[in-house]
């Protein structure tokens, strides 16, 4: 096992990638699958695939590639994927109400289990099938359901004032979509998703006349990564 | 100059990070920044930070560190982002709506200038401000208005329909919110925003015992980064 936190944050991403299309191909019944095809699916060179793969140990067996079961085991274990993890989401605005309603997070494992607003008159509203709860219920659910995410879907302004208050209130990590940095102390992780940022790698990927084919060197395969290695 | 194509995306990706750190500061009235106050204050180390500068010429002036108001404009240009970009969104669900209302893209350039759906009912309604048009509108609209950006805000299974659509019309690039892989022909750009796949890179930094702190390697500084050198 390699030291903690020296994984290199786009390999981390690519492994995302890595398990999607591994869990699509086992679904297919397929059993076992090489680095050449595996990176030829995602857009990386095999070399690439088996340097990120032996970052975690030695997955492959010589002459007969990848065992798919195995593989995604390991990747699932490693990623925390094994386990379900609990998020509240904060703000009930169209962001909020879009994540509520995003039918995929349970399938992978994702459960939201409350939304809070701290609006005046939001609270006590449904939304997607949730009552929206007031800020002053935000502890109690943390600690009570076990919440380990927040989601951070308010308008910029109160951004890290509900980010303080999550990581007040107990959880570990921050996906934050509002369009600010966010500060937190050590130990809290965060992932951003920031729609401008994403725009403009867009209009800059034309203006610069990149196309969105795959190439080996798109070395995230990020959430917001250029296509090629995305899910689906 | 250099050759077409030939940038890294993670450097693509950290140069939007260096526009708005380099623009807040501008606001703020300074006038010339070192690589190591840009370095620091986006998690970069400043080796890194004049080697993505230097990727497009020589910014620097030895001794007195970036010429801010020069950085800026200069990266804006090479970015395309001394221009308007017009573009459209399809779908007028919950993503769709927190688009269309998402007062940051116009003031960063972007212009959606009409919003389409394909479901029966849905045209014709007013969200957001925008009367919601039918798909048989859309090449019209991308022609006319010079649109060049498309936003697929659709779910997976319309996805690549809607995406073969905007491109038959005309659009450049396309942001992809479906949670699925969509192919395009050469020349056609995508960035994807893929929120379960941002909710997995944030459960295995917690897994894996990750902080949120930034660090020198983070070198993407993507839309959906890792925190550290984001925006705000």
């Amino acid at each position: 096992m390699p030291h903690r936190r020296s994984i290199p944050r786009p390999a981390a991403r690519r492994l995302s990638l890595y398990l999607r299309e591994l869990t699509s191909r086992l679904e297919q019944g397929e059993e076992t699958v090489s680095s050449k095809a595996l990176g030829r699916s995602l857009g990386l060179t095999d070399a690439q695939v088996r340097k990120d793969l032996g970052i975690f140990g030695q997955f492959g067996h010589p002459g007969r590639g990848y065992r798919i079961d195995e593989l995604v085991a390991q990747l699932r274990r490693i990623m925390g994927r094994d386990r379900d993890w609990k998020a509240v989401v904060v703000g009930a605005g169209n962001i909020g109400r879009a994540l509520l309603s995003y039918d995929r997070f349970r399938k992978e494992g994702f459960r939201i289990v409350a939304v809070f607003d701290a609006s005046a008159g939001v609270a006590g509203r449904e939304v997607s099938g949730f009552r929206v709860r007031p800020m002053s219920e935000l502890a109690d659910v943390v600690a009570k359901e076990e919440v380990r995410l927040g989601i951070v879907a308010v308008p910029r302004d109160s951004a890290q004032q509900v980010a303080d208050a999550l990581v007040a209130a107990g959880v570990e990590g921050i996906l934050n979509f509002a369009p600010r940095r966010i500060e937190v102390r050590d130990g809290i992780s965060i992932v951003s998703v920031d729609f401008t940022v994403a725009l403009e790698q867009l209009a800059f990927q034309i203006a610069f006349g990149e196309s969105g084919s795959a190439d080996g060197e798109a070395d995230d395969g990020a959430p917001n990564e250029v296509e090629s290695p995305t899910d689906g």
